[in-house]
């Protein structure tokens, strides 16, 4: 039985698969009679924080707690009261909470809620931060397919569109992968799914690239009649080994084929144009465009088809009376899933029992880096704005170079260069990997630049010094010395 | 016994005589102990969406919920939300109704309420669509008259102010007619009531012209003590048989007397110069206003003075105190009126029932004509704005002319030409008086000038052959033949 | 037994010691068991009329009603919906308590509540008039400040910061007076505690000017180290002498002395810089600023911390953690505080029966003057907005010079100058003190300027004459028979 009272919400990834399907359980129970959970939350109390308008997601909590009998206090236009008066988040988190027995907050910052959180008196739930999560819309998608197919393993989901900006996209991405659905990145031109993301799939969850046939879906992009048989693409899939993943990071490009098997059902998930993140304009015919001549063909026949709401013109109206469009069935959902989930979390006043990730040993990826001289390179990462209350940590991350992932916004500043703050001299990250056993992170600080590191006082170790270290390993011991104690 | 439930309200027509009495003897029961309806809608929710800020309606519709014990979700600045994402109406509609049990929307564009309750699944209640139908405002008029007078029948109303923009004024007036009040317009200078207004007062109430004293009005425009007796006027009324219509389209021109009838009441009813409706700019003087001078006459002894408020300065504040100021009891009526309307409607779950309405045999007028190439002349009209969830159609109306009243806004566009669909030619609509009972609706396609027609690909009968037509009988043949196959 | 039911909340002034102490009991039972308070408001409805954004204090109202079990309708952005179209305070005041049960209103301009309370038909709470009042706010500083030290009785609560524009702060101190705390005010440079509000605390507390140390709390203004006994200081104080008022109106001027006496603890109460008042720019360094540093002190070790929020940068982060800090247990209070209100104030529907202040025979001071044609000289006050429905009215006061002391804004305007109705002449003020016994009120009327009192139609008396009839007492036995009949 799982535990999720107190809990905070931040991303899809706070909950487990059986905390996702003991809220699934439980939204089955309120569809079946929702007038049993009236009175549930009596007298308990939800904040919703909003300081980026977004009338559905809001509605839908707030319908939610009080369908629960619970009551609710809203603030859906922060930037016109208190903020402009200049408080800090973590200041409004900690007055408002003590207001509410759960918060809903909506913030146009990368990791907003997630310091919120770390003021919050009660739990937090991330109503969407800036392009980085959204975690209850992931919740409302899972249980949409859930509902029509009976289960997600082993769906084939196609998500098509602005890859690059939607938020609800790689929170999906991930969480289907986790539930073993097979997933095909069908992205707009100039929208591709960021590499962060595919190297997350691929780490977190196996996925490995491999190639498909996808030619079907290419008449989503101009409409036209489309083709029976899998037709030439033009593009690179991620797949992971298990769960199946397939991503295309462009229709450009390579021709590679893609045919869903006999008998297995196709769900397409189709975002809008985020314009107002600042997506590349996408001339006509360069995006998705779903009518029904487009889903003529017997492969869309058992489709699904799912949006995440508001739609611009991705979908044509004509569409919305087939019984295959659930668009507005997901939106509906909203109400259970959210019921359920703060159902949950308000079930008791249990201390959250976070779990710290256990790394693996003998090397630095996955490591936590937790300096407050290492700024995060997301411009609107909450770290940025609020300094005098974040926290600032980082995840190491290597592939192919060091990289430091922002344990607020998730973004991954590239670190190029290592420092040894005993000897103040700093070297190309390469080092790393040959000392790495002896190394204290204690003593390692990253930078990005030369500049950077010689703002904070450290000296550029000599190409032909770092050579001699690399062939003599006598040279390189004072590093290895001085970093060890 | 009427039955409301799960029934839209989007115009005042929308309710029998029994069901205004049946929503009247609630509110009755209401006011006599409003706690004994506390807790009839628990766990129910009412969604308010205003397009277009009322606080008054608002808060109105909200307390009348929670007196009700149920919950309240609320966007009432939705521009700044998902609609700034480019989102339909019809789209929020069908996502927000799938939050809530009974919606109330406010929108600035006509019959945009009527288009939102087509996709909506719950109830719909019109808090006010452009310069349209406000039919919960014309309840609480009613209900404020009635508690005062015992009985709407006989009563006589002057309407005065500006009859022209205010979506108030017409619902008023054809309910008063239809429960047997008798009305008399006083329009500020430039303020008529429209031709549509009278036209529908004639042929859906009965009503007809004639001429009464009035004189004792005029006090109003000048706040000089009025004459005890009736003195000139310049107008013209519109008066139905029964109930009793006195229409005066002006106080210009033509001289007329007014006497009110021993021993009848007299109720004032002012509305605000709507500046944000267009409406032309008044000269001091040429509209009403009330104080207690104007009052002063022994006519306007037992006057219950009415105000739909907001007021600008068309009653003076020390009228307030008098006791046939209702202005405020009418804005107070609005919580029984609203529960006990809302009770009605989340009543029972029954579909519902809509009548279609029964048209004459052998005649265009009053047939529905739902083409949708026919585009309504209204620009503010939801049929011109939402076009691709739009379904237009119209009632043909003929009275001088041939019309299509649009039935999402009711503005009527004069059509005076008529296209034969097989014959691709078009003809005077005078035409279709003539050989109206062998023409079939199908093959008339309505056009408002000749333009319009030859564009839709339609040539021009000439003048001598529609007279030939017109002469011999056998010409014209054609057309019949090929409009009735 | 206190009967706060029905009463309205606009001053802290309006609260009588027993009824504080009533409001305080209620609270501390919510404290110990909230949930037993849940449906106590069952049913009723209080209404949030915010013209002015203030998020804090709006949700804990409504978060209160709401764990009452109450229902709540706000509108918070009230500008942007009727009153756009001209509609005046009282009537929205009069239609939205027609919707409720209870109302909090916020304003910017001072004296609206005051106002809203004359024509609304439920009790009012102000939520912030302007720069005026804020009475909720003073409760919660009281009851966290009686939480922590048991009793508010000769406790030394330095005010410090923007003492002049603060709304919260004068009723702070007009507030401890009354329970018998020692106040020490500590202004930021330009930022002094007005003079009414220091006579006010002489005249209405019996508060005295005293001398006393104060150098220990200079440390606030540079950050440096505390020294550990009182040094010098620049300023004046003002002290009652029961209870212990110390204000000093400057650190600029004489040099005092302060001593904490052993044993007694001190409050620290700060204010940020309230910008959008108007207040003057401070250098850094003229503002108080709180940190770990200056909070060294021995004499600071049980201080308590104190800050109506939100905070600019008065408060360095670093001292949130700190158990003495007790700012934001001071919000959070306000759940139970306003509970305990809005349960009293709901309690019973008795009539609130007010009691007339009863003024000194024989001496103008004090007494009501309630004349329209004196207009407030506070340009923001509400009786200088809307005219048609405030009645100015005014207090007159008496100290170097008469002033008119508005009842709406509390605004003293200093009036130089009366004139005898009768006569038509206008003198020096001075003249009042000699001939009081004898002036009816009813025939005075003040000006504050040569041009108004001839714009009123009178006359100045020559100073020959005032010369003369202060030496003959023959003269003026003209001035002396017309005012007294």
């Amino acid at each position: 039985m799982t535990n999720l009272s107190g809990r905070n919400i931040i991303s899809f990834d706070d909950l487990s698969i059986d905390d996702v399907l003991s809220i699934f359980e439980t939204a089955d129970e309120i569809n079946a009679d929702p007038k049993k959970f009236f009175g549930h939350a009596s007298g308990r109390i939800a904040s919703t924080l909003f300081y980026e308008p977004s009338t559905r997601t809001r509605l839908s909590f707030e319908s939610s707690m009080q369908r629960l009998g619970g009551g609710v206090i809203s603030a859906w236009d922060v930037n016109a009261s208190s903020a402009s008066k200049g408080e800090s988040l973590a200041d409004t988190v900690r007055v408002v909470s003590s207001y509410s027995d759960i918060m809903i907050i909506r913030h146009p910052w990368e990791g907003a809620v997630k310091l919120a959180a770390e003021y919050s008196q009660v739990p937090v739930i991330n109503a969407g931060d800036g392009k980085h999560e959204h975690p209850t819309q992931t919740l409302c998608d899972l249980y949409t397919l859930r509902e029509r197919h009976g289960s997600l393993e082993g769906l084939n989901v196609a998500i098509c569109g602005d890859l690059s900006n939607g938020r609800t996209v790689h929170s999906l991405a991930f969480a289907l992968a986790r539930f073993g659905s097979n997933i095909i990145f069908v992205p707009g031109d100039g929208n591709d799914i960021p590499d962060y993301v595919l190297r997350r799939l691929e780490r977190d969850y196996k996925a490995h690239i491999q190639k498909e046939g996808l030619g079907i879906l290419k008449a989503l992009f101009n409409s036209e009649s489309p083709t029976e048989t899998g037709s030439s693409i033009n593009a690179i899939y991620v797949t992971p080994k298990e769960p199946h993943q397939l991503a295309m990071s462009s229709l450009e490009g390579n021709t590679v084929d893609f045919n869903i098997p006999e008998g297995e059902s196709l769900s397409l998930y189709v975002t809008r144009r985020q314009t107002e993140r600042g997506s590349i304009e996408i001339n006509k015919g360069d995006y998705p465009f779903l009518d029904e001549k487009a889903l003529s063909s017997s492969s869309f026949k058992d489709v699904s088809i799912l949006h995440p709401l508001p739609r611009v013109d991705e979908v044509s109206p004509e569409v919305d009376q087939d019984p295959r469009s659930l668009y507005f069935r997901q939106a509906a959902v909203g109400i259970p899933i959210r019921m359920a989930l703060m159902l949950h979390l308000l079930g008791s006043t249990d201390v959250e029992n976070k779990k710290e990730k256990v790394f693996n040993s003998g090397q630095f990826s996955g490591v936590k880096y937790a300096r407050s001289d290492f700024v995060c390179s997301n411009e609107t990462c909450i770290s940025n704005k609020e300094t005098q209350f974040s926290k600032p940590a980082y995840e190491i991350v290597k592939d192919k170079q060091y990289k430091l992932r922002c344990l607020y916004c998730d973004f991954e500043t590239i670190c190029d260069l290592v420092g040894n703050i005993e000897s103040k001299f700093f070297y190309s990250t390469e080092l790393l990997d040959r000392f790495l056993p002896t190394v204290l992170l204690e003593n390692v600080r990253f930078f990005r630049s030369d500049e950077e590191a010689k703002l904070a006082g450290f000296k550029k170790a000599s190409d032909r010094w770092n050579k001699l270290q690399w062939k003599t390993g006598r040279n390189s011991r004072d590093w290895i010395e001085t970093i060890t104690e």
